[in-house]
């Protein structure tokens, strides 16, 4: 492998795929070989530097991915679900080296069981959210969930923008996650997603969430746990939205290892941070 | 009117009337001379010295509200609503000098109505919550709502203990309407009581509210006014449940206004913060 | 007076000064027909355009400002105070219709008594800092103010990015100098600008400031108010620094005044809020 | 060992003494045998019941400590450095069974390496603070401080009641030396106690620290980590004075381990936390 590592991005179109091309476009170490769109994208074979608004970079929007993989050194995916299913498989048996590294949520069980075996045999990175502040809050929350349900609640409160579509947002729910793993408990039997009207008094070890949504907040998270006498809080706020191409960058960096690329596996961030 | 200004208490044997009743007792410029309780009550006929754990006091808890009023300069209300409209139109009746102050809520629109028109003959002084802090912020809300809402997204959180069986809490409420006021809306209508699932975009103009229960909280509230480019928080936390009892006092004396007592109106803790 | 604002730019060159600049050139009922700068500008006589990498939009930088003034319906002012006062003077001097909208601080006492003869004559705007959320909570802070020194104990706190070079900052002390109008005190003698070490008990009545310093932290105030059992929060965020222009611009507008202009006098951004 | 713990308690007249001694006369499996002061205490020989307005226990404040070692089978710790050492060290001599729970702080480096010798032979818990989570943030604080230091800048800030007369706290300083520690940093050397006037931009690498000082407040503590895209934040608050007390007992009873004592050595609350 060259000093500089091929990319190519799955899903460029979107808000964090654009993000992510416009990093690896200004990335010294990267060069962008592929940029793969639905058939059915309003984009498709067009230059991803002009769609940027920047200079023609000569990488253009195609839909088969076979050949931009055969070209790359690893693959960045900001798609949907089903595309990071199909392309996975494709690398596992193709048994590409640095593998790939993605931002996609909202896999369903079975899909995220085909992600797994994949990652047998091709190093997979799997991120709910490509912040390492995220990354690092998560590993904190899981930790601080060993305290005794018993005596501290825990409550998880997120803020975004007036245009986000659906609650509570998915990092809170990552957070919600590591709580429980924490504390040993499953999450979606203890969750308690809203209060409203006559609710009775906090059933003890439930996991509390409140939404706010309002002006242009990127996004703020926090978890609270709460004992009669005293509180910790943990929480995460973002101030530019380019915080998580850069965390993309980040991890495929990390992924690539100088070259080396990694053991098959399915990696977290929580890998990343702790290199 | 003698220095020492004679207190009856409605409803003395919830936390808030057992803390105002030990708050008179302490007050060095107060004397209690009635304890009215439901005629079912269980408290019935006891030394309210006792009831509170302290020494014997001599007020013992009655029944019949008509020998308190008689003898007091004014009551102090942490009753149910009805019995603040029938003590209400029976002080109005008997145009008591010192009045009536009341931190009952939960009014019906046509007991609301009755207590304005007892009002008339009475002074009253109604309070949402007996804090002054919260209310220094409820007006301070009303102020700040003058931004305009197709800017400014106004989201209200608060935080109580594991035990409180409502949401939102009656003070997030009064800082609600107090939003409205200040915006020139109606509240109810823009109200959004908690957000799950796919919510859509915010609708502009509405006011939302978001609920944490956990611990020992006492109370802890925040109005947010969220643009796209800035934001503003006005908050409030409760350290001690004693800062109610202790607000009581306060309006009490205000009512009294060194023993001359107030005009026949409806006030409010504004009035007393204002003072 | 046209349907298109002519604006003159003091100290255009400034990081203030540009993004003032930019929103001018982006404002569809604004022309930027002026921008001066200092004679030793390394800036001197460069297209405003091209100073912040756009087209060319063939307004030049100069230094003498009577020709800008003749052009102008109003100036906007980035630069220092020396210039400031020196523009407000021979404003003052001419007349003009709508005047000054300066956002400079660090006024000397006799720069300021010299900037209030000036409004005789001239509609002149001070503002501390452009942005509407400031101005907001700074009448809010004022306004709190007033609950007595002797319970309530008021803590100032603000966090800026890791280059801010002074401390506390320009708008904490905007802040804190409303805290004492509202309080009837004399700021100076009652500001405690920093704690560290054996500092005795707090003195009653003082207002302190605390201040962090790190990241890309645009900018966040807060403004405590503390008693013994209660405390209330007054508190600002700045997202985005575009806000601050805009501000500006916004300020412009209501001191034009749809073309009538105001009457000479000293404004500020409380009256833009009000409006 | 009995299934009732004997508990002596060193420095029982101060704040948190006597709210240990209460704690301890409360809890079920342990009983007060001891409670030593200083030969100049006002509270000699004082029933420890009568100096906690209570009933009395029969357990009086004495001077000569190797008695009450005698009966006891543990010593809780809320006295002085000097009084600590002197304590421990006749301890390690005498080889007690469970040890000596200490929150004594301010030791000097001479007084802390013979306490580490103690340790030897003895069971020593040394507690900067006995609330459980403070304990958990030291911890999370620790971890959080392996981001890299030149992206990610640290700000400790705490806020207390007025009547504190040092800063930063104790608790301020135990969480910058988690940092420093999970840093691998000085922290002396690169503490910045407070900031004010013209302080230039922030150094790399440093931890700050602000200082507010109001009202009631028990204890806040918030250590942030900032970048130039996003931040987090870790805090605690202390919402009720007993919590240390409990804290201790908890610690107590950790020490004890059902009657068997711990093996000697030097522990902290990280180790009764992850129990």
């Amino acid at each position: 492998m060259k000093s500089v590592t091929k990319v190519t991005v799955l899903g460029p179109t979107g808000r964090l795929g654009r993000a992510i091309c416009a990093a690896v476009l200004d990335a010294p170490d990267m060069e962008l070989v592929g940029a793969i769109v639905r058939s059915q994208s309003a984009f498709l074979d067009e230059d991803v530097g002009e769609m940027l608004d920047r200079d023609t970079v000569g990488c253009r929007t195609t839909v088969p991915f076979e050949d931009a993989l055969e070209l790359s050194d690893i693959v960045i995916d900001a798609s949907m679900p089903a595309m990071t299913i199909s392309v996975a498989e494709r690398m596992a048996v193709q048994a590409r080296k640095c593998g790939l590294v993605t931002g996609v949520t909202g896999f369903t069980t079975e899909q995220s069981e085909r992600l797994a075996t994949a990652a047998q045999r091709v190093p997979l990175l799997a991120a709910g959210n490509f912040s390492l502040g995220i990354a690092v809050i998560e590993a904190l929350v899981e930790q601080a969930a060993i305290l005794p349900a018993k005596d501290w609640d825990i409550e998880i409160s997120e803020t975004h923008h007036r245009l986000k579509a659906d609650a509570p947002s998915g990092t809170a729910l990552l957070l919600g996650h590591a709580a429980a793993r924490g504390r040993g408990i499953n999450h979606e039997a203890m969750a308690v997603w809203a209060r409203e009207g006559v609710t009775g008094p906090r059933r003890p070890g439930t996991i509390g969430y409140a939404v706010s949504r309002g002006g242009g907040i990127i996004g703020e998270h926090e978890v609270r746990l709460l004992s009669d006498m005293e509180e910790i809080s943990i929480s995460h706020r973002t101030h530019d939205r380019r915080v998580f191409a850069r965390g993309a960058i980040t991890a495929t960096r990390w992924m690539c290892d100088g070259g080396k690329g990694r053991e098959p596996g399915l990696y977290s961030m929580q890998d990343v941070v702790k290199a």
